[in-house]
């Protein structure tokens, strides 16, 4: 008998949290202070369950009751694919309830449970080429503390303490809005070159920073940074704008990288640029993504 | 002094609907049923209001209170546009509570303000070269009620019904799953016959059914009503698949439209095959639309 998905609940717990999100929904360091997040539970019909961690925003009750998770319950719980594919078709006309980032908590879910029932980590019943995969350290985005991240000298501060961890490979998030001082293609560039300095040739860097750049503004970071030797160029333009992607990729010898936000089966329907699917599972879902690769 | 935006206020009310949402998001009509729907109001300085009806999913209290509409209070009225572009950037970082529907409320309220203080209608503001437009009849969804759109012969006679009241054109939406016929290649052109046999060559024609056919089965369909002489074959394929729609316009002469749900900077950034974003308001947002065709 396979077995079949029984039961979804949703526990919303308090917690705490050291980081703060801005107006534009970048998160910063920020005081000790009390938050809420909600810990979701499959249950299939063998007793075996999956878990996923995620905002209250995106489990809020009334959306969840019945399009997210309430088609789910009696379907096999190796129909993962089948059961995105509905969740995507019924997407169309439900866009807030099921929302990219709700429907990616249902992948995450049955991923989990079809994890935990196999007794293998997701990575390898995914296919599991590479046992490991190197680290990178990231940046929260730039901001105006003292101490912080706020001038291009404490990037270069905080990169080298980051190569006295360990890490090989660094990718900085620059300045944004609200900061009124942001963007600024100059300071951005600025940082870079103090990151460079600081960390010498040996060091693998790369830009995430002002998603909506025009291409000129794009084209003068770019260049620097490849002067600068960077890895790539991560989402300096408005993501929607493909031939905008496909523009710079062709003056620069980087990759330039994106999309990241819009729905991952348009940005592998085109080809001409640098893709790194690396976060659909947070900002679109896995399975989707995966079945346009094929 | 220029007027700037006062306050949003939402009221949730009680009313009656005589249809119904199947499980996909589809309407159908439904016995009298108890409802509610949101009126937003926005005021300016000078005590001028706009007003916009929406469905109470898109404001709730948690989602709108901050993100959505917080940041608007004391902006220029006339600033739409980069209102607009604001909440754009911030979708970024909250793509659920800032999903484009709800981005559309702020566009339409902001709209209907300017369009109040200006004592003319909108669409006159924003160009305004046609007084008068064609209208279209637009059915339902297919459905499995007798003496509803269960068959090609039930939309030859509902046609025949909107040409006696005066119709000169009619679009027609066919079968959708959850029903278990459907989707369906042969029925679909069964009622494009059955209704172009019904309302003769005088009456335009234009088929807006399943949106997920694979790329055969759309031109199957494509072939038929451009035999039939349909105006325009809307929406077969999935809308992410932009290769799928530039493939279908070239095997066609009659046009193919879309997309219709995807953010309209992506159709418009992309050339090849007709597109008619004329559902912006209700799904997406015009300004933006409008930001990107210049």
């Amino acid at each position: 008998m396979t077995a079949v998905i029984d039961a979804i609940e949703v526990q919303v717990f308090d917690t705490e949290t050291r980081s703060i999100r801005d107006t534009k929904g970048h998160r910063h360091p920020g005081p000790l202070a009390s938050a809420q997040e909600a810990l979701v539970t499959i249950r299939d019909s063998d007793g075996a369950v999956g878990r996923v961690l995620t905002p209250t925003r995106n489990v809020r009750e009334d959306a969840v009751a019945g399009p997210l998770f309430g088609a789910l319950i009696g379907k096999p719980v190796l129909s993962v694919e089948a059961v995105l594919r509905d969740l995507v078709i019924a997407q169309r006309g439900n866009p807030v309830d099921l929302a990219d980032r709700r429907i990616a908590v249902v992948d995450e879910l049955l991923w989990d449970l079809i994890g935990q029932r196999s007794g293998e980590p997701v990575w390898r019943l995914l296919g599991g080429a590479q046992p490991r995969i190197r680290a990178y350290a990231s940046t929260m985005c730039g901001d105006d503390t003292p101490g912080g991240l706020s001038t291009p000298e404490e990037y270069a501060d905080y990169a080298r303490t980051l190569v006295a961890q360990g890490y090989s490979a660094i990718k900085l998030h620059t300045w944004f809005p609200p900061l009124d001082f942001a963007p600024s293609v100059a300071r951005d560039i600025e940082a870079c070159v103090a990151v460079r300095e600081a960390v010498g040739d040996g060091i693998d860097l790369m830009l995430d920073g002002f998603h909506w750049y025009s291409r000129s503004d794009a084209l003068k970071i770019g260049r620097a940074i490849q002067d600068l030797d960077f890895r790539w160029f991560e989402e300096p333009m408005d993501e929607v704008s493909i031939s905008s992607y496909r523009w710079l990729s062709e003056q620069l010898e980087i990759p330039v990288i994106g999309p990241e936000i819009i729905s991952g089966g348009i940005c592998l329907a085109v080809t001409g640029y640098a893709s790194v699917p690396s976060t659909f599972c947070a900002l679109g879902h896995r399975t989707r993504a995966d079945s346009r690769q094929r």
